[in-house]
């Protein structure tokens, strides 16, 4: 007897043998090799696209006759004129096995493909969504079995796609029958199933074969801004992204004047929750619009945020999260529809999917972080830091994982900033500061050059030097440590003291000048008293979250630091220890992870095993709170000198110049210490 | 070694044997005695209450002394005192066992127990209601195990009452940490599990004890009336009935003309939805305010319905429904908020439950005729007839079960007659003709008097005399045949033929006076050869519908026949059977049933496991399609002659003077049956 045909698919490497006739897409499925399929091998969704290598392949035992698959059909014709298919390319469920083959499958034929992060760890997202569109065929209704139309789509998608038990909202069974109708019994559904244990959910229904795809959107609602990136279900990718204010920045720039807001002002919660329902409506269409798909295929939202805006998300009083002992309504992770948070500019039947929170004070946000960068898997010791208005600090390995939020205030985000501003073209991201001269040469935000480069006048022309922004902020602060214009204490020297005129007189204090504007109606750019400050409260907190959590850990050095938030990924790790953000560390082992929330949002809203996983990781993660820690205070006050670098910091010294006295005797780096241990 | 107290629980001779001390609550629980407890034995509910018995009782094997429990304490005491506890009785979870005890559970403290039906076959309702209340004990929030509240609310149901994964609303969750702090971590939920594999789900919170009790509606949602009862949850006991015209009678008055309605104008199955969704939300607020109690205690509602009302109750369009194959959108029973249902008058989290369809034209109030009567469960054949708008018909037993549905329209509730009414105080319901005189005598709805009783005038003075209702114009028509004032065609003979001048010429036809009120400014009630006519189609539809049933059964003639429908239960065997309402059946073999189908809806609301055995039952109910079935025309031509008892009916002769001709050769009931055969 013969031996049927041995099929080999790459890259999986999977192998079998199969009856002369098999389709290309019934081997894969046996085999259990990921090639995509919404029609169900219909040969009309085109997404079983193979490619048949043909020769010898001795790496598989396999010699390939340009017999070994059923001839082009009229099918795979027919699609080839309408919508073009690439050279060598077959559709899997129209090729019929002949003879021994190697197929390969592309990636974009892969459900499960892989998709590369942008950001600088580069790490993968496997795409497992939760919603996925099936296209079906169902029986017409029978006078004699006499079952809903409903009841006959559910059997159908039980026998061709092993979908059981779907469910749908009423809203939807209302238009059922005229899709079934129209589409001539062949209908598209999207079924949203997440693996929880609740039925899968028909979640929308198209006649024919739905072309339109599905997206979702992952949204990081944070105190300052919402920022959304709309995600294509299926492929993973990031078709836009949008941002946009806090409209709850009205009722207070930060989240305790927030809570306050809502104990003060009776009903001001739901004040606050119908701005934010509002703002969300609209950043949903908006981003929508400029990719130009109908906000109807936004069917699932992902929602990281910090405890306070968590609640007011969910129509929830926050005042209990601005006291001991800081109860949250609920902690777990939530998934309900979209509607219930009333998200009426997307599909009338999405989903929305909150991840969990870890505390009162430690939010979905820091588990989003958590998801995105894993330090429950990481044999190092990693301390990770995500900087917004509220820093969220993890600290762990594959042992243990500490967490704490430290209220940093807004000042990394440019506010309460004398010059300061949002990130934006004009916007000064880049300092440095010649200690020699003490002169200041800068870059802004959508200029490659620097200030002092020829032609940076006319590059700018016409953003112009707006201000600064977060990242150069904190540069601009540690180059005036470091080129001596600042004591350890934070003060700014008079121009006798630094000999520069640059250090002008404001009022009792002193001011050190960036950039003069004024000639041409611009800004006079400083640095004031105040603004240092501000920063400096603002990175005590900060170092005191994370030394906190390091001595829960028992430890008094990090193996490796990682730097998210929205604007994390501009941060300069080394400009950020020269400040004292972050406790010591070699300078080559900090990182910037970007917008680790953000991207955690994205993980959990393309993969639904992830959701899981976030939810078991939240439960092993020890909560510190900061507020009520005696030692949080006591860290915080220690962390108010502006250190600066020291032999123990052999990279910093290859770039700087150090000034190793300032002009009074504040406190220095080791006095810190000193106090920490005693 | 000693041997512990023996126990013996009455009724359920459940027995054991306990260690001194144990609460005779404990004890109950640990043998499966079903002993309600509300508050988890903590003294505070009362529900526990029994009765222990003292002396000897061989047939326990056991004599109980007085010292058998601990004396009354404290905790009864302050009950008593406060609410007065019966006397002997004991509180469950404060009286302890201290020597051999029998105890006597009393129907009030069984959760489980029996509710009596009203209703003449006396058939028993199991209560085993969704919605029940648990009072727990939550722990407090800890800032170190920062669980959110619900999630601690969570573990103390499972803890204290076994009941796993709650989930609740996020409208729910915005109250529980005022309600939770207001009754100092103990409340009182609202739990609803249907034990279909959904999570259980929080419907409502109250701080500490609630004693409000929980109430649902079950709503028989008929084409031209809407009839509710409020039901207590947890006895069973319908607490008060209400019902109110469906105004959607003003889009058409049978069921066709209003899905006409929906085809003809755009949107009109929308504007039909939104009438009925107010008339039920009205009709809850009535209902609540005439039990006078909050209507958001409305926890559950449970409806049954014709296809065409099911479909306009959920906003369904109901086009399909008016044409072969007749597709239902859904088939199959749903279980769903009730605010999907825009039902806002009741409790904001409530659920809704509609019973299955069984087909395109024989709906959820078919099943639920079907959950009442049982017919699946009858040894005899038994034929059920639900008299409405619409006939559903039943035929089977233990073997097989066959239904139909056949458009009597509206004639048998009083509609379309001359001198119809719906029933109401001053409505003819009993009528009598005597043969040899042709005078009727006649009583009305709130009057025990025959009209030729002496005081008759007086007992009806305020009500009147005001018209015929349904079961007073089929005792009229069967009585005018029987007095042979009509011909078996349904012809009204003259005063010449008659020998009566009550048969008053009617343009060219004649019609009957049974009551000529015009003296006191009443009116003159008579029976009119249209009223015939009606009659007669309503008759033949109902009969052709019986015999069609009959004919896919293989049988001529049926054990049993229960008459059901809203006014089923005032329709007089004799006269439906004089009439040819239903086949042939010993008269003694016919009963009235009530209104079985809002009988199954107060089943399904108040046992859920009736809801599993009502969606088995009806998916093996054989459906028989009256509209497209040629015999069925033939049955109902067949069936318009009034046939007039015979030998083949003794029961009737003991009672009646039968005329043997008539004025006209019309068909008579053998040549119909003659005629069915041929």
């Amino acid at each position: 007897m013969d031996q049927h045909p041995l099929v080999v698919f790459t890259p999986s490497g999977k192998r079998g043998r199969f009856a002369p006739g098999t389709p290309v897409l019934t081997a894969a499925r046996q085999l259990g090799v990921d090639l995509d399929s919404v029609c169900g091998g219909r040969g009309i969704c085109s997404k079983c696209q193979v490619s048949p290598a043909y020769g010898d392949f001795p790496k598989h035992g396999v010699t390939v006759h340009d017999t070994a698959l059923s001839p082009w059909n009229a099918v795979e014709a027919r699609y080839d004129e309408k919508r073009g298919l690439k050279s060598g390319r077959r559709l899997g469920c129209q090729a019929l096995i002949q003879g021994d083959v190697v197929i390969d499958v592309p990636p974009e034929s892969q459900v499960h493909r892989q998709v590369v992060r942008k950001a600088a760890t580069d790490r993968t997202i496997a795409m497992d969504p939760a919603t996925r569109l099936y296209f079906v065929t169902v029986d017409e209704p029978d006078m004699h079995a006499p079952e809903g139309d409903v009841e006959r789509l559910r059997s159908a998608l039980d026998r061709q796609w092993q979908v059981t038990g779907a469910t749908a909202d009423t809203a939807l069974l209302a238009r059922l029958q005229g899709v079934l109708r129209k589409g001539a019994w062949q209908v598209t559904v999207a079924v949203f199933d997440d693996h929880t244990g609740a039925p899968p959910r028909i979640l929308d229904i198209w006649p024919g074969l739905h072309e339109g795809g599905l997206y979702g959107l992952a949204i990081d609602l944070g105190s300052t801004t919402i920022a959304a990136h709309l995600t294509d279900l299926a492929t993973g990718a990031v078709v836009a992204s949008s941002g946009l204010m806090n409209p709850q920045i009205r009722f207070g720039e930060d989240l305790m004047s927030r809570v306050s807001y809502a104990m003060m002002n009776p009903g001001g919660e739901t004040e606050m929750t119908r701005a934010v329902r509002d703002a969300l409506n609209d950043l949903a269409r908006t981003i929508a619009a400029e990719a130009h798909i109908d906000p109807r295929l936004i069917m699932e939202t992902v929602f990281v945020c910090n405890p306070v805006m968590h609640h007011l998300l969910l129509g929830f009083d926050p005042v209990e999260l601005g006291q001991a002992p800081f109860a949250l309504v609920t902690s777990d992770a939530l998934s309900l529809p979209a509607r219930d948070l009333e998200l009426s500019a997307i599909n009338p039947c999405a989903r929305t999917y909150i991840l969990p929170c870890i505390a009162g004070h430690v939010g979905a946000d820091a588990a989003a972080v958590a998801l995105s960068e894993e330090p429950h898997k990481s044999p190092d010791l990693v301390l990770v830091v995500d900087v917004g208005t509220n820093a969220e600090i993890l600290l762990g390995n594959t042992t243990r994982v500490l967490a704490c939020s430290s209220p940093t205030g807004p000042a990394f985000e440019g506010a309460q900033i004398s010059s300061g501003q949002r990130a934006a073209p004009g916007a000064i991201e880049r300092i440095e500061i010649a200690p020699a001269t003490k002169t200041p040469r800068f870059r802004v935000i959508g200029c490659d050059l620097w200030s002092d480069d020829p032609g940076f006048a006319e590059a700018t022309a016409t953003t112009g030097v707006t201000g600064i922004c977060g990242s150069g902020i904190i540069e601009a602060v540690a180059e005036m440590r470091m080129a001596g214009l600042l004591d350890p204490s934070g003060l700014i020297g008079s121009a006798a003291q630094t000999g520069t005129d640059r250090c002008e007189p404001d009022g009792r204090t002193h001011a050190y000048l960036i950039h003069d504007g004024s000639a041409d109606n611009g800004p006079r750019i400083t640095v004031t008293q105040s603004d240092i400050r501000a920063i400096q409260l603002a990175k005590s907190a900060l170092y005191a979250g994370a030394r906190l959590l390091m001595d829960e850990m028992g430890v008094d050095t990090v193996d490796r630091v990682v730097l998210a938030g929205a604007f994390g990924a501009h941060i300069s790790p080394k400009h950020a220890m020269v400040l004292g953000m972050i406790p010591d560390a070699p300078l080559d082992k900090v990182v910037s992870a970007g917008n680790a929330a953000g991207t955690g949002a994205r993980i959990a809203l393309c993969n639904r095993a992830a959701r899981a996983e976030i939810e078991q990781v939240v439960r092993h993660i020890t909560k510190v709170e900061t507020a009520i820690e005696p030692r949080f205070q006591e860290h915080f006050v220690a962390a108010n000198a502006i250190p600066h670098a020291t032999a123990s910091f052999p990279e910093l010294s290859k770039h700087v110049t150090l000034p190793q006295v300032g002009f009074n005797a504040g406190s220095d780096r080791e006095g810190r210490r000193r106090r920490r241990r005693g």
